[in-house]
């Protein structure tokens, strides 16, 4: 697998400087790899020009994990490229786009020119590994913010999905003290297994009281004004849920409680370990649809 | 919750050790607890006659985990009891009746009588739960039959769902050296995401030869003969997974290693802890039942 | 123990953010507590002009954590405090005197007035509870400046007492892969034990190449120019020994390597909890040599 | 390391199965090693038909773990081996005589030829090595003998030395709730980091009786006939202290309680584990010792 990408040719296309990283693991497992809008000097990596330069012998093109914007706006860290659909024809029929979320641009652009598009930020197994530069950087801003450490804190986490996993994981392993707030009687059944305490939401507000740090994982309104009145006053929460949050903030302000929105957290606090799962996850499927389509070929 | 059972009345039937902790779990949680085929002093229970009898005024009955045979034979510790539709028709429509396993035979009764069956073995909250004394039991077993420590041993984990995570977890903790095997993705990165290594079964033939113990919880044939040839003349192959399990024992036999068959390891190694976890899934979908009907009541 | 301090006056003096919670610490375990120097509003904690003041009919005091300065200053969030003979003539006989370093100015006094001075920074229960806020702290400062996480990196902590024992634990919870390094083979022992690779510093030439991040805990020069040359250009080097620190900071700016010093972390990470850990080890100092005087008096 | 003990000659005379791993580990690192009193063909080592046989040429002769006996007997899987003084002639001044624990015998046997005797058990490195089988197999007999699972039981470790802290490590990361019971503060202190509840010794009878499990450590009588009343009926108490251990046994028994006397677990449950831990702390022994004399020939 490392070396699987050999023989291949794909693009890199804006992005920040995950964007970097990403094309420097598609270079380490083989890839001849084409990088437009950055400057970076790497093995196996060469810049291109424009999209359109960098897209010729391509089987792939990897766009900024946020997506390309409405009209085809792709943020670069020295500027905005525009993506036109006359970009993309160098790409063969049923070449790949990747891109972490989609929008009706790009999916109208792939769906005229045959061309399959990969948004990753909702696969599983990326977001399980994403998860861990997300959970470190909740654990770094509590971190900085709390007056205590987290040995010893009482510490909510509510959901027990893929960040919420992590992030629970991570916090007992320092020595907090976690209850994880969950719905689905399995997802309290695992939390007991990794020896957490583990709670329904109708009992969260017996309990709220004594948390010190609050994170939420979970993409609905589930810190109501209603629970945030029975906080402590120097709680702190971090809400890592894809806005708006399940905070009302709000009301955490009228409490004067410090309340966090923290979206997109592994871009910022670990662009190299972002990337890299990126380009792993990215090589992964990649490998995997190049399988298939040499099978229905045949 | 802990006394949601107030008030209602449930019989406990047959089974073994681990049916008079189900009782007790089930009494500690408010409930009368009717036990039919035991001799048992608990406080909150008390014991009946014969099945009938013990479901005068019943909600619900609990038959034995593995489930009542084919013709309605109930195993106790004192010899078999026999269960006829009639024993069932002092509870209510709708009643709840519940067990590890259905089977033909019970199911016609069930729907004769309006009666819902319901089998816990396959649930979600409950399987997570008894993976607990399963892995545990594993553990046991390979502390029993190494010459080696698990701590600093090559462990492979065949399979990463409910009793894999728990199992390599828990090795993992002991100071294993731990490979996880499975072909989903999402599960892969959860492996890594809690330090594990993860390997696709193509991979494995390459590093099947370094294991000192292998643990199976796929069931399917995944330890074929091919690949017992790779494995070391002195490894020990436990298969958890559901009889006929994983393994090719024929094979593993021919080859001298050893390989064991260990289903329903809870009810051998900690049959309270495995009749307290039946006790307490029970109470949770009874009180979960009874809110809905008591709703649809309304 | 909670309220062992009830009927018992202690001041404590200046001091920044962390006093305030010892004083609140161990007014909560029962003490009567005068703070002097500070603003702020506590139960069971009242507030004195001066030293002097302060000390009336209380058996103990407590002076900042970094001690007494050479002619008697003592900083407090509002200015200096100036430290006289008279100011501790208050304190009775065998009046015990908490700080965390001793300084030859303070041991005089308290050798003259007939006082027990009581430096705790160096007590190994202290300093163990201690490596607590420094371990989280050295964490903090690696998450913010390593564009990686600390799962999946590669670590080094060399020196594996108080502090390294902690922070390699934590490292490892994480999920850093952590090689520690020490010149006890007993250490070397429990950190196998642990689940860490160990080595003694002759072998650190051979692996230096390899760390992401190197934190020493060893106040000796270890990382001597020599070895620093062997580390990757992106090495990020956090020095938690006490000043000098055991770094060849010279070396490692002339090699373009990030290496920061990083003494008191406590203090400044988590100053509750290094507040509250200072009240719990003065508290139980107190209550046995109180213990002890009593039993010499009998 | 792993070759260091090439171009050297070692003996290892008697012993249990151990023996056979200890030589086996030996060759592993480059040594010539002669097997006496056992029957085993392994690489690098030759079997010798009696002692003095076995010790022409070597350096350094390894005799049974428990040691010689008061007369010279050395026990083998194959009858009794006697030690007299010219077998040891072969050895050169200055040799070296590995064993687990000495007696007067060797001792004099030693002294008078100008042997070294070295009895490894009470070095702190060996001993924390085999603190890992001795806690091993202190929860396989707790699996064994529980019927509740270690997860979620209320364990006590009596002592947090060498074998405690392995032990309370491993409970622990298993699910147990731990308690540990020592009168070191700074002992107390690093359980408490590691996220375990730590008491001193007059707090253990206002707890004793929640555990379902106690393990001792503690070479002295620590579990007193007073405290064992106030113990659960079904408690389990297993002794790994040597001889006669800390525990009460009389009152034991007459109180009905399940207390069990475990020493020399390693041989027992993991005896190629602990023959290698034997081999590894003899053969950094066995390079130390000729580094120094070569040094001091010089």
């Amino acid at each position: 697998m490392r070396r699987g990408l050999a023989g291949f040719t794909l693009a890199v296309v804006g992005g920040d400087r995950r964007a970097v990283y990403t094309a420097e693991e598609l270079a380490g497992r083989g890839a001849r790899v084409r990088l437009v809008g950055h400057e970076a000097s790497l093995p196996g990596v060469e810049l291109a020009e424009d999209i359109k330069a960098g897209l010729v012998g391509a089987e792939a093109v990897i766009f900024p994990f946020p997506g390309v914007q409405e009209r085809g706006e792709i943020e670069t860290p020295y500027g905005v490229l525009h993506l036109e659909e006359e970009d993309l024809l160098p790409l063969p029929r049923g070449g790949l786009i990747f891109t972490g979320f989609a929008n009706p641009y790009l999916l109208q652009l792939a769906e005229r020119l045959g061309l399959k598009l990969i948004p990753v930020a909702d696969r599983d197994d990326f977001a399980i590994l994403n998860s861990i530069p997300t959970a470190e950087g909740a654990l770094q801003m509590a971190m900085e913010l709390l007056p205590v450490t987290i040995h010893g804190s009482q510490a909510l986490v509510l959901g027990f999905g893929r960040v919420g996993k992590t992030l629970a994981r991570m916090l007992q392993a320092l020595g907090a003290r976690v209850t994880v707030v969950t719905r689905e009687p399995a997802e309290r059944a695992r939390a007991l297994e990794m020896g957490l305490r583990a709670i329904d939401f109708p009992a969260l507000r017996g309990c709220i009281g004594e948390a010190e740090v609050i994170f939420n994982t979970v993409p609905a309104l589930v810190l109501t004004a209603r629970l945030l009145k029975h906080t402590r006053p120097d709680v702190l929460i971090i809400d890592l849920a894809s806005k708006p949050g399940g905070t009302d903030f709000e009301a955490a302000r009228a409490l004067g409680r410090q309340a966090l929105l923290a979206p997109s957290l592994p871009g910022k606090v670990a662009p190299k370990t972002a990337g890299r799962i990126l380009g792993q996850v990215i090589a992964e499927i990649f490998v995997q649809e190049k399988g298939l389509s040499l099978a229905a070929r045949a």
